[in-house]
């Protein structure tokens, strides 16, 4: 639920970047996972807010459809770091791919 | 423990690429995560056989000293695709910016 870029700004050329992207966002909202919540026995991500109001409606994993509950939902920490840290690779790469090269610094 | 370039590869003005791929490496053998298992308190991730070799040795967790067993590890799968797709993702970005444009296809 975080601010994003579109899909279509990814070439084609850089269809692993788009797989990447694919990965770090959530079955239930499609945007960037937002506080990453993992079921503990199926592996599977969402964000925090989607996947308990998912929860409070059917208790099973949106994916798989194993039976959930609110105390199967372990934090994944890293997949956060991960997903802000890519968000910034993403826009400097995109800018190194498609923008001029930099202008030499004032000296 | 899989085969990676080196991080001397990545140029500078791609720091968030950096921090991405440091992000991707296990704090034991600072080689691709393989086999991801998260610590399920305190979300650290290490290879599969780095945790469950250094745990034979001491019963803590090697980044934050928390206690730790067998038992406490989980998959952490969503990490094993995202290691495999951004290292596809990082040859072929790096491919990008650093070899000649591509030559127009046969037609
Ligand atoms: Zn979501
Ligand atoms: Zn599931
Ligand atoms: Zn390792
Ligand atoms: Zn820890």
């Amino acid at each position: 639920m975080s601010q994003s870029f579109t899909e279509a700004e990814i070439p084609p050329n850089l269809c692993h970047l788009k797989n990447l992207d694919s990965l770090f966002r959530c079955p239930i909202c499609f945007d960037y996972l937002d506080i990453s919540m993992m079921v503990q026995h199926c592996s599977h991500n969402f964000c925090s807010l989607c996947i308990r109001k998912f929860l409070s409606y059917k208790l099973k994993c949106p994916v798989c459809n194993s039976a959930v509950t609110e105390s199967d939902l372990r934090n994944n920490r890293i997949l956060d770091d991960l997903v802000k840290t890519f968000q910034l690779a993403r826009h400097q790469l995109l800018r190194v791919n498609f923008e001029s090269p930099p202008v030499s610094p004032k000296t």
